[in-house]
């Protein structure tokens, strides 16, 4: 692979730079706060798996496309009827719960440090409006913030990295992706990217056959690596 | 008027938050370095002139819409013309000098203020890509950046309002619309956001006829008078 060289940086999101599953979390222990912490990781499973379920078959043109925000509220509908509790204006407040996610400790001062670097794009598979609150929430800002609504489609789906491509108005292979999931960057790496994989505690690991550009223990990790290239 | 109470902050960028005639006058003086000041504010108003009034003519139907891209081009090649200078790859550079425009003084640090408080969206006539580097070279970070691309028209085209209003998933009356031409603030105003005018040396002030929600005479200004109608 060639010497790294890339003009403009784009972040995964959830999961990359927000801990989704610890404000789930907290939106089911507030919806029924009696739940015992093993039937709340039950619950958030129930959850994860719904979206992720529909996101893939909306990508396989099984289902119409719907925002991210109708499938937080199917995941919210599944949870409240579990526990057998919310009338519908606690599960609207459950659905909403994936726009109110924690940064991780590295995020806010590793994207300040990087935007002083490179154009920095949001390529997430959140809606608009989710996408906007959770940037305002989490203290995520951007020079461009992209959603997979835009493409009416989700991640893997290559028309959403196809958007990252025609705004930064370069070539692939010139924009570095960087996602703590390894399925986001395959998809990425197979349209021309250029890929880092960042660890969280919640992400996809890299398989041993992967080979991404860059491995990063953190930002600071991934923001050292670039600086060094760049000298 | 009933009382501000505004969720959201959405900003004109060019003239507003970036000192635009100074970047296209840097660019103009670069390709012809001969050219005396006058001549220069000359070509300076033949580029303005011909990228207003196309873009007035897009939103009147009187022209299929093209971006801000083809319209910088386009104005790069009149003043070329003018000086007779220029091949072809330095009316392309003198075309993206729209892109590398400085940003006022307490731009960078009245952005970051008012981030901690809203949700904060940019709303520009610049293209996609044009509107990323201009916000990566002049320092504007943003928990949301549209572009009046994605309409494809431009302001004062109420499309191009209401992209704004979409996404941030509020009634318009929740959002305030700052900038520093009165046309724009009229346009957001009779889509029935609020509006905030901010004095520049390079705007459109006011008309006594006027009623906006805010008058500021710079952004630590603006920022004062909406925390005094929080507390």
């Amino acid at each position: 692979m060639s010497e790294l060289e890339v003009d403009a940086v784009v972040f995964d999101v959830l999961g990359t730079l927000v801990d989704e599953p610890a404000g789930i979390h907290a939106g089911i222990s507030a919806l029924a706060p009696a739940l015992d912490e093993f039937e709340v990781e039950r619950l958030l499973s129930v959850w994860q798996t719904h979206v992720e379920r529909e996101q893939r078959r909306m990508v396989d043109g099984l289902r119409p496309y719907a925002t991210s925000d109708v499938l937080d509220l199917e995941a919210a509908q599944l949870v409240a009827d579990a526990v057998q509790a919310g009338d519908a204006r606690a599960v609207a407040a459950l659905g909403l719960t994936g726009r109110r996610l924690p940064p991780w400790p590295d995020t806010v001062a590793g994207l300040t440090r990087l935007a002083e670097r490179f154009p920095l794009l949001a390529l997430s598979n959140a809606s608009r409006p989710a996408l906007l609150e959770l940037n305002a929430y989490a203290g995520l800002r951007w020079h461009q913030a992209l959603s997979a609504e835009d493409a009416r489609t989700y991640k893997p789906d290559p028309a959403v990295y196809r958007l990252a491509v025609t705004v930064s108005g370069r070539p692939p292979e010139r924009l570095l992706m960087v996602a703590a999931h390894a399925w986001d960057l395959r998809a990425a790496q197979s349209l021309g990217l250029r890929t880092a994989y960042v660890a969280r505690p919640v992400g996809d690991p890299p398989a041993p056959s992967d080979t991404f550009d860059l491995y990063a223990d953190d930002l600071p990790h991934l923001v050292e690596q670039l600086d060094r290239r760049r000298k």
